[in-house]
């Protein structure tokens, strides 16, 4: 049986010029690029909420989709053919890497054990399919947001019950990842955060969360579990203020509680433009401080206030992500996620591939055009050039801590007002249209 | 002579009914609030560049005040004229505090000696001035923007050159501020930032901005100055992309480069606002830290993206700041500091005058609704009840160190699922109300 | 049987000190202001959809109340529960009028057919319960957002087949509504916009929904109904451009249409703060053209980019807002419609009557303060002050007509530059002070 | 004298792999697009103020530009150079046209007659210079926000003296623009708005404004000026809110005060993401009403709220622009103005040249893209088959005004539920990308 009858071959790359919509343009699998093929550089990740669970609701309006993969009316029996349905859409798209949450995957019963027991055979059953297929777990995650139990926080929530809950289906989510050989494991706070300071206690909830990670991370050493712990910051929606609000205030978090050494940042693109900064930055603040984990790969609109999660096909946006990943040497055990999902107007199945493939396509056309960059080396030598003073001189001095006020001042009596230079950032500007 | 004719005697406090433009409300200097004046818990201050030096200007179009304290052509008589209006003010309005940049106070020369020589020339007329009048310093600050030397930055400059000229300009800034007897000193990095990627490397920046404020520092603790420094957070204006965006970037940067002893944070409301936070919030996020040093009591434009920096006069906003200043213990070194500028059609020296009596009432208001806040204890009763589990059973162990994900399980399967509460937040809401 | 057990009598004032979170402060009901009552002036009604057909569902989260007319599986069962509690909640909020959706207040069947039978039992229904009680319908609408067949627009649907289907619903939303003696009669546009203008024909959509608007004035004026129609304005959200994006936009369209002698606006604060413009903005646009309607009564989170729909609790709004209403001489057929809901967090029924409660009292007060404001006459004679050269002389000639730019430079060759004086921002915004 | 030597030759196309920052790699003056060159489609104009007035200061800091043609102290001198400076510009840059304010090119006296007597000066030098080098003028405007007699609106403001005052400088604008034969003449209302309504008597301004367009109309016809009247929509900056905030509000205040006949609209990217509109929305709105009349060409930053008047490098932006144009048939006497400017820290005069070259190859790019995508009928197929049920049957009715909401329930009656399709906003999106 197939879910996807209408893509009756793996998806192919045609190249540039073909007008198949169902053909990568750009997405040369084995393609080389500077000694490593493209899947290798892109290491693509499908997400399972949208692509298999995602209905196409939104907050005015109901469901638009109707996967067959969710005609069954017993949530187990639907579980399991939604489960069958994605490793179809792996295997046909050619992608080597899917996400998860707990509750995606497999759905809450009626009791703490029930809901476990669900999770068991589902994982069961995704670890026979990741055997046959190949696929491999980019990361697990568990979902503490869309029960009425967290709906005032997970880890920060007032009641140390719900805390508990919360503790207990993340040792689960862990295990289930641990299992499967999740490459990482990620932690998302979308209810970790207030609504309003009148009810909260700011300093209280931060060291709770901060406890909460210290249990995940003692966790995970005692049962050996290797993937990599990544926090996802995004800094309002569903909650008004969330605690994890951008990568420089979850680095200023995990500083605070002793928690750098054991989590690096996961950075989507819609949730660094909701914090005010471009994706590119909030990717450059990661790997600043080594700490850019992986990337969930989509696109927002500024002009929206919301999530809008959109298929990443903006190609400034995939070539200036690209140059950040390729100069900090790749992604480690990331990878390139499509936290994405079609608009809810886009109905049909056969509308997942043509998101997906445009996505491929916009990222390996940002990787060609990054490595290209840097191969011939325009902005790091104008880089370099523009901070050459602080290899000589007093800028060396600088630079070494060899410096003070009243030597700055002894020196401009001396030297006098600096020379100005232009940082040309228009035609640093034109210069990257040649590459787009 | 008087720079401001029409107010011939100190401005009083007439009580809340009183139709006279030119009296305070509210705000009644030596009225008694929990054991202590208005006067000491609100320690208002008035920002040297905006009351005296604005001229109304905006971005498409000319200055529109003409005060008399500007008239004269020689820059040298003006700043002295400037300087006297300036203390005629303060004793007027029967404000304790004020602030100043450098080049406000005193101008540019055409070298840096001739700039030193202006500066001290001021900084003893104004040492006089405090002596006769009793007004004292609140904070000095040295401005490393508005030349175009500081175009691409000060302490971040990739001219190492610019670094040192703005290291030789802060230093003749804390001398000042030390001479006067500053209580603290500010540092705002309106250049300190990138406004693109494609010409910066922000690892290279940011540890200039370090040493930087090393250099700072070790000179402070060299020359006894005991003033507290203070670092103000803003996210963009005048540059793209600030490092200092906000309360919780500007931490993650001290705790990264060893800084955070030595620093506490000066939040302004507009900036909290243009950071996509609430003036609450950023108040909330130092004051948690323990790095609440000073407040920048102005207002911003929700719905305009940039810094008005209207003078603050929304009672909610007062009464909730208040609220955190009161429950840190007041403000210590800090103040209430009035970063704030009539609109460029309040074109008379009066409107001076009615723009600060309106903030102080303001705040005034606040500081009266605030404590009854806090004497009446439905918040914080509220709070306290709302994380009582916390407080003993696995709450406390969680609190305490002593719970884990493996503890939680065991827990949950023989508690199940939590009771849910209602967070009230209207009902709360409804409450603030009754102390507006 | 009592769906709201712990409210035993009809809400009442209290008065200002009131301890009483079951009672109102402000808002009392027979209190006469300017010779009308309190009531009479603020119209309140109660919103059908959010008030208790919400679930306090967010994108990312699931239902959180739990209402007890909720229980039944029938959902014309339900509906009818939900209209036995929602008359219980009028009368204890002692509130005159209500606002529904025909998708709200009934459940959509199987076919069309279906869904009209249940339509009209519903109606009836509330035909007895409106008779018994004396609670009055404000305004009905057609739900043309919700269901998916609407996902690309209902008037704007690029399928002629959906336009028909939108076309039938509306007919008896518009019959129903004249039924139930309903004063007014909106058209809200959720999905009447454009996602991407990739697969757009604006023209083509607008004029579309120009023809859908005439075909239910033409309706109207046929079967008698002598309500007034209003059209709502939203920017964005659901989707991503709205035709109806503010006040001038709308009434833009009206004329384009030659629509506007047939409507009027229903403004909502939280859509005017999305659409960048404060509430009195918008209200002030639709009351100078002589289209204030009514008001859709909630309050909005500017820090936020999306529809949060809270009680209207900001003072400043209030005030504000009534001032625009008592100038324009109140609402007319309109009224204060609640169109806000709790936070998904307060989860307990006696939330929503906290709420409301909260929103009446503001609106009190604010009516209070707009009232004495006016009595006062201090911003009535500040403008009229401001723009007294009008009145007289070339002033007078320029409204009139008689003047032109050869008479302009002529006039002002003999008097050259003008006299400029103070607009007096902050005096006024503290004088506003004085009455909140 | 040359103002520009490193510049040594006209700009030249050199192809898209010319690494030489000097030449176009695009933008071909004579090749020919459609049967026409590219440069009458794209109609290139440089605009005065920025380019040759612009000192790169910001609100937070002085001028940082130190162009050779602003070195005379005496104003007249300078303006001459600057006149002669730009038409070096304009041929070594092979522009045809450029644009104005009439204080930009011609400074402010200490009168009003002196004032006009430097205007007609320097007209009369354009003029000469038009003539000896071919450049044309796209259009003239007169600057009525920077000077301080209009901090409180020009045709809106509540000085009749002022409202004058602004007449007779529009009418020698436009006398100069007539002289010189400007093929537009526009309206930017930078200080037509208000900053707070307590101050502000809205009807009575735009009914002043209104009279002034009315003036402004008569004139024309009267001296025969054949040029186009064009407003150029803003919603805010420098006026918290201007009354032609976005096209549809413009298009708006033109029908109610009967001034559509008269006007079309100069739309500029970076004001209408101000407004929250895309610039190919604020594009299609005028095109769609027939009154896209010109183009300010530069780009915002949508994380930036104010104008930061980038170079237009954006390709997406420049195709869809170009597609809106292409489809209505061109620019007519419209133009593409280069309303921006370089960074303030791009301080060399040769960075003129880099940024207008980079703004003529995103436009020239967009063109051949805009081009391809029409040639090809992809979108346009597509929109014509979503809504082909308008061509027949009910669909044909309803546009025709032969239906009703009585044949609709009906029909509707007869043929249930619509089946519905998708709208493939992904794959569009994909196969955009093919051509950029």
């Amino acid at each position: 049986m197939s879910y996807f009858p209408e893509v009756t071959a793996k998806i192919k790359y045609e190249g540039k010029d073909s007008k198949n919509p169902l053909a990568f343009k750009y997405y040369n699998p084995e393609q080389t690029v500077a000694g490593k093929t493209m899947r290798d550089h892109l290491r693509f990740s499908i997400a399972y909420w949208h692509t298999f669970m995602g209905g196409g609701q939104d907050i005015f309006g109901l469901p638009t989709f109707a996967h067959s993969w969710h005609h069954s009316s017993d949530p187990l029996d639907r579980a399991k053919h939604t489960l069958a349905a994605a490793f179809e859409f792996f295997e046909k798209l050619d992608v080597d890497y899917y996400c998860f949450h707990d509750r995606d995957i497999s759905p809450e019963g009626s009791t703490f054990a029930e809901t476990q027991k669900n999770f068991e055979i589902i994982i069961n059953m995704a670890k026979d399919l990741q055997q046959s297929s190949g696929v491999k777990l980019l990361w697990g995650t568990a979902n503490l947001f869309s029960h009425p139990r967290y709906a005032q926080g997970a880890g920060t929530n007032p009641n140390a019950h719900v805390f508990a809950y919360a503790a207990a289906q993340v040792k689960a989510a862990i295990d289930a990842t641990h299992v499967l050989g999740g490459e990482n494991y990620v932690f998302w706070g979308g209810r970790e955060g207030y609504e309003t300071l009148l009810n909260t206690d700011m300093k209280h909830e931060q060291t709770q969360f901060a406890r909460f990670l210290h249990m995940a991370v003692d966790y995970k050493k005692k049962i050996g579990f290797e993937g990599q712990f990544l926090i996802e910051p995004k800094p309002k929606e569903p909650t008004t203020h969330q605690y994890d609000t951008d990568a420089a205030t979850t680095l200023s978090f995990l500083r605070e509680y002793d928690l750098l050494d054991h989590f690096k940042l996961n950075i989507e693109a819609n949730h660094a433009t909701l914090a005010g900064h471009t994706f590119q930055h909030e990717l450059a603040v990661s790997a600043t401080a080594g700490k850019l984990g992986s990337v969930d790969a989509n696109r927002g609109d500024t002009l929206l206030g919301w999530d809008t999660d959109q298929f990443p096909t903006n190609l400034y946006d995939t070539t200036l992500a690209m140059l950040v990943i390729l100069e900090q040497g790749g992604l480690g055990s990331g990878g390139l996620n499509f936290d994405a999902k079609p608009r809810r107007t886009s109905i049909d199945d056969i509308d997942l591939f043509y998101a997906h493939i445009g996505g491929m396509d916009a990222f390996a056309r940002g990787l060609l055009a990054a490595q290209k960059i840097i191969d011939d080396g325009v902005f790091s030598r104008f880089i370099s050039e523009r901070y050459a003073s602080y290899q000589s001189g007093i800028g060396k001095d600088i630079m070494a801590g060899n410096f003070s006020l009243e030597k700055a001042t002894a020196w401009i009596a001396e030297n006098g007002e600096p020379t100005r230079k232009s940082a040309r950032q228009e035609l640093l500007e034109n210069i990257l249209n040649q590459y787009i």
